[in-house]
């Protein structure tokens, strides 16, 4: 069987080696040079987007914020899932916040702002501190505004309306303006949903950020009540887009309430402990789906985290020596900031998975974003 | 880091799949077509040997049977491991023999045969029943003679004297004549041992064959002397040949004894459980024991055992349904009782495994090699 995936980075990388023991052949579209290649091997071309559709039994996409004229074209095929009105609403907030009132499943208090009026409206409704954040495009931090003060709101505003201005896209763009929540962490859910609606779930993981990129995820293990919550919200959200596929839900935990923070209709670099930790990974359950195949047990086989690896292209050989520690690189150019890879640490306990963390850190070595995780691994 | 192959089949892909998280990358020389290739998609060329001993930090093998001119050219290049004597060991029994004898590993009482003379010798030496095997290549149950009775000592002669004449090998062909050992189970160690001659030894699997061709190897926990007997061979054996990467050996099991039958300078069948069951696979170990790096852990995660798949190329999708399973394709050809695959099969006890192995049984389909696998597995 063949795949073809809309975007040719880490994730159609990941499928693609969760693919191949399938035999399903996985090839990328990159939506830079508009070339379909080898995921495993990008130097490898397989003409355009048409051959790239010809080649396909079925299409998906590794990320929301694909141009709604490709989208349009893999639909026409047949071939598509999840359905091209998922992916669209991964990308855009407002369509989110749609879906999220129709599967009624609790976010932060909010408001849309397309234009100076909105914006004048939104903080006479939303109580401060308010986060603003860009309908389309704009993840891990960028396109964002923190108002904590009516002083600023109208800088705030000018630096809004210039990025309005500022925006290329085809859709018009705009800001969701959130009413900040006061949570106690974050958590996400990664779950899959094959084409005759049958849902299996991943336990939840605790995500913690450094300088808002995802840099750790925890498999979450007993947390039976806030799993069932999450669960029945991934239910209801997957079944009102008439979802296949993984679907992801960031959710924020106040108390013993989950909010959502947002949705991403692909794999997610939350699940990527899935790999190590759990029946059967995320990539291997997004291919299965897709390709109209059973979805496999999303069950945890052990104790699991992960680390991801931002702007570094080497790291300290001791580290594989360490029981339970697994490195996947991408093999993409180094940059600062960049997803370059992650580490899977697994071990038989949760105990013993903390004591090979703390090993893992003093591995690490002491650039900006590994002193965090190694702050946050040794306060566990 | 490169590393190049000898050889394009299931074992380089597998040792591919393993080695692309590391960002190391793999090509394969096929030794039929004398090209390399990408293993993962074998229509890709790489052009000549020499090419790809210029494209490679390091050069590995995936079979022994490798025409000791290229192993010669790969060695002279000062990148092979594990060694050309090694893999030229492994291809060929004298060598084989003369190594457990340097080693002190027991095995059975043997003799070689080179001419007629040899034979007669051999048969008055050796008590019956005798099993005759081919010193140069032939595996999986080919190049082997039984002789029950000394009636068919001459017929046996006549069979082997054409397989002499019929040898295209550059390489003198013979034949070991070994008392059959009467043993009550044979069972494998697969071990890695890295360039400083730090080993570590996976748990040994007990192995089943169909038509003397593998088809069950389950790996087995808390066999603790007899563990701790293998991994003492396996020391001296990997020791004796200052060995690098992966070694399997194969063992008859008489009462508490261990006989070595055989060792594969490879990564080995007996081993794939290894990718859902163990900590590090035998893949990645034997990647990571060619490029210097640490070796990992071959710690038993969980109970898991792997059914070939011979001469069948689509199974029932109800598998993919079965928690702990995990199929891997070699994206072959199908043909009669060609090895197109394997299934691994985990659970979180032992008694677990054995429900969940029955259940893969029950959906498997009727060919001959299944059906005895199927006895086999409810037997157990």
């Amino acid at each position: 069987m063949n795949l073809l995936v809309l975007g040719a980075g880490q994730l159609a990388r990941m499928m693609a080696l969760a693919a191949k023991p399938l035999n399903i052949e996985i090839r990328a579209y990159d939506v830079g040079s508009q070339q379909v290649v080898d995921p495993l091997n990008t130097a490898v071309p397989y003409g355009s987007l048409s051959d790239g559709i010809a080649f396909a039994d079925a299409i998906t996409a590794e990320f929301e914020h694909i141009s709604h004229d490709v989208l349009a074209l893999c639909e026409q095929s047949g071939k598509l899932y999840p359905s091209s009105q998922s992916i669209k609403t991964g990308g855009d907030r407002r369509l989110e916040k749609e879906l999220l009132t129709l599967s009624n499943a609790a976010n932060a208090t909010h408001a849309i702002i397309e234009s100076a009026e909105d914006y004048r409206s939104a903080l006479d409704t939303l109580a401060l501190p308010i986060i603003l954040k860009s309908a389309l495009a704009g993840y891990d931090g960028k396109g964002q505004w923190r108002l904590k003060s009516a002083k600023r709101a109208n800088e705030v505003w000018q630096e809004i309306d210039e990025f309005f201005a500022g925006a290329d896209s085809k859709q018009k763009q705009g800001v969701i303006a959130e009413q900040m929540v006061p949570f106690d962490r974050e958590v996400s859910l990664v779950g899959v949903r094959d084409k005759t609606g049958n849902t299996k779930v991943y336990p939840l993981a605790e995500n913690h950020h450094t300088n808002g990129v995802l840099s750790v995820s925890t498999a979450l293990a007993g947390e039976h009540v806030l799993q069932a919550q999450a669960a029945e919200i991934f239910d209801r959200v997957a079944n009102a887009l008439n979802y296949v596929g993984v679907l992801a839900i960031e959710f924020f935990q106040v108390g013993e309430k989950l909010l959502v923070n947002e949705i991403a209709p692909r794999v997610h670099n939350s699940g990527h402990w899935t790999q190590q930790g759990a029946d059967t990974c995320q990539f291997e359950n997004h291919v299965r789906a897709v390709c109209g195949l059973p979805i496999g047990s999303t069950a945890l086989i052990r104790p699991t985290a992960m680390i991801n690896i931002l702007g570094e292209d080497t790291l300290p050989n001791a580290l594989f020596a360490i029981p339970g520690v697994s490195l996947h690189w991408y093999g993409k150019e180094k940059r600062a900031g960049r997803k370059m890879g992650h580490i899977n640490v697994s071990a038989a306990t949760s105990a013993e998975l903390q004591k090979t963390l703390e090993l893992v850190a003093e591995t690490l070595p002491d650039n900006e974003t590994f002193a965090d995780i190694k702050l946050y691994i040794n306060k566990q």
